[in-house]
């Protein structure tokens, strides 16, 4: 049975959301149709909601990708989910059979690869239809500001319903990635000195300070090649890395000096900071209940769906770090938001 | 006191070397004066002769660093070498006291850094003097192509005398980077695709077709950013990594497209292939006898120091891999050269 169900949809190009009645079909084969309980506004929504990244812009869409859920119904194939398990949607899929999910090293599952535009992964078409019929566009197969999506299975991690619905939300994307970089990928020793691109330059200067010889470890946050070439010369040599987590705003190439990176320095980089999803997230958020990982503080405003754009404008004008979306209307009027 | 002795010296950027009488001072404290046995000529070699790597173009100078030789004399302050030991010297030093040289994986020695101007490492000045008293100019504080040398005890690695010269020889530089990148950089794992960088375009495309979906590892052995680029292009999304082991040609950045940084690629660099040369050396030369590690094949020629220029031209026509210079006359005079 197809849904009509409330959205936030992205008509054009950096203009406001408008809150739609929308069809959301059922679930085909592999795939799980998904209620969202809540979402959260990342930066890489703003930059597919900016328009920037042409190759893939797409209009009407629904963007958001950052959630947590409960299950609702499951298509053909589907084998580990009923309706009602609590779960995340994710970007990166993970199928545990290929020889990417089967590496250690490797998260970019080769049998229902990552692509950054729209459709589902297996048939590259739309769950999502709006008031009139037409088509309404995906967002890396997820979508969740929307009341329902439908998601591939290889895209949803079963969670503890013990995890805290926001805490879910923010380890599905953002605070998955940069816990995932410094553990997974940059494997950060105690000690280690580090430098975060993405504070602005006078903290930025501040540490750069601190580490004398330059930092063991180095990470972009942003997205600027010249940031990105900044982030690797502040490195020791001899064994520093820097951290590639910014999806560069322009397409822009990334230049090194050679000569450093024969003096011993490494850039790499990962899309989710090297986490295998249905692995880890669950880690993570385990962490998250013991209190051995506080991501409490970076959820600075709660708000309902129909004032997502607030988020829009929060982000922005940077006074957001995570805007918390709840989908439930109670929840929505509630008088427990933060800082609005 | 100071040794009068034969050595091969770079007048002019370009120029044919010179077989020059020359005064090889005593060694300082924390230096030992070698005997070298055999040398044998490597791109960096021909790269300092042309005058290309202008920053630190200084002649005359005598050039060779990689070599085999027996310790002559001690300075003060000099343990754990005596006369008559057999050592190879290397353009990398290690302390084994500093931050770098206690971590695994660094071989940036800090306490006597490397670098690329000439100079020995703790006064900046030289050890050898011309006919008129004028100063020669060192290459990487090793200098080979010369009868006898003075190097710091940083850069002398004992070895045990069964160990064949001419391997001895090629370990300390251009075998050792190879293998080390291998070994100790790119920790390559049994079954990997591997490229490598600097076969001619021909093997190249040869190899990069054998590889598909991109290689594990590529390894860029030329120094040229445009290849280093290719070299990274090459491999694998989620976990492929480039090893960049050549010096930059003209100095320019190596440039990548960030996307695939961010979709799970890694860069590196080091010298010597991030090996610990006092610790790393004796174990290859070991695997060399063992006949684990075969080096043999990379000798295409031998000669002695008075034909050094053929070394040159062999190597600047592509025709030689390493060609070893004997230092003892009786041995240039032998029948024993091969291709030549």
């Amino acid at each position: 049975m197809a849904w009509q169900q409330a959205a936030a949809v992205c008509r054009a190009a950096g203009e406001p959301l408008t809150i739609e009645q929308i069809v959301v079909d059922p679930p085909r084969a592999y795939e799980i149709r998904i209620k969202i309980i809540c979402t959260s506004l990342c930066h890489t929504d703003v930059a597919f909601w900016s328009g920037k990244i042409k190759v893939t812009a797409a209009f009407p869409r629904i963007l958001g990708h950052e959630a947590y859920g409960v299950v609702e119904s499951v298509g053909e194939h589907v084998e580990g989910f009923v309706p009602g398990d609590t779960v995340v949607p994710t970007f990166l899929g993970q199928c545990d059979r290929c020889s990417s999910c089967a590496s250690e090293q490797n998260n970019m599952c080769a049998a229902v690869p990552f692509v950054v535009g729209p459709g589902m992964r297996r048939d590259g078409t739309t769950r999502f239809r709006d008031g009139e019929g037409n088509p309404v566009h995906d967002l890396v197969a997820v979508s969740s500001f929307s009341e329902y999506t439908v998601v591939d299975v290889n895209q949803v991690v079963k969670l503890d319903p013990a995890v805290p619905p926001k805490l879910a939300c923010l380890l599905s994307c953002g605070a998955g990635t940069g816990v995932g970089a410094a553990w997974k990928l940059a494997k950060v020793e105690p000690g280690s000195s580090v430098v975060i691109f993405g504070l602005g330059s006078v903290g930025l200067a501040v540490i750069g300070e601190l580490a004398g010889g330059g930092a063991d470890y180095s990470f972009e946050c942003i997205g600027l090649s010249s940031v990105m070439t900044d982030a690797f010369r502040c490195i020791k040599q001899g064994k520093g890395k820097t951290i590639i987590l910014g999806t560069e705003q322009n397409s822009e190439p990334v230049c090194l000096p050679s000569i450093e990176l024969l003096f011993g320095k490494c850039v790499m980089g990962s899309l989710f900071g090297g986490i295998k999803p249905k692995i880890d997230i669950p880690i993570l958020a385990q962490k998250c209940m013991n209190k051995e990982l506080e991501l409490e503080g970076l959820i600075t405003h709660e708000i309902g769906l129909q004032d997502i754009n607030k988020a829009f404008d929060l982000l922005l004008q940077g006074k957001s770090l995570r805007c918390v979306i709840w989908m439930d209307k109670c929840k929505q009027q509630s008088s427990s938001w933060l800082n609005l």
